[in-house]
């Protein structure tokens, strides 16, 4: 089984990255986006016979305590078989 | 419109950064974890009014010429109304 996970900047933390991003694709012409957040992302491969029910408890403890900062950043995640 | 795109190693790039995680997910007794892989994630907010086809080909240029190393890495993208 393998969990996808998405490490964001909260909504309200400014963002440096993105907005450098951001305007570097406006001097390169995409003149269609309008705001770019940059977050993390983490791929991760479960141990074979992992059960649906305790890799959704591991991968919300490991999203949380290990891979995201409460204080600025939130997360979210998805399990794939 | 918003478009996800992730851009992660290609699977025969050594990942330091993901062995680091897992190494430490080991010794925090998370033990179902085989593998980790840490790859980037954007999230580009579009201008109203673009259209589908569009997005799929600006942000297709976008991932494939500025937010990838396509010696490296590779992306994929999926997007929302």
């Amino acid at each position: 089984m393998k969990a996808h996970v998405y490490v964001t900047l909260k909504r309200t933390v400014l963002d440096p990255q993105g907005q450098t991003i951001q305007g570097a694709l406006k001097k390169l012409q995409f003149r269609s986006v309008a705001d770019v957040r940059q977050g993390k992302y983490f791929l991760l491969t479960l141990a074979d016979g992992t059960s649906r029910d305790a890799a959704q408890k591991e991968i919300d403890r490991i999203a949380r305590d290990v891979l995201t900062n409460p204080v600025i950043e939130e997360y979210s995640f998805r399990l794939e078989e």
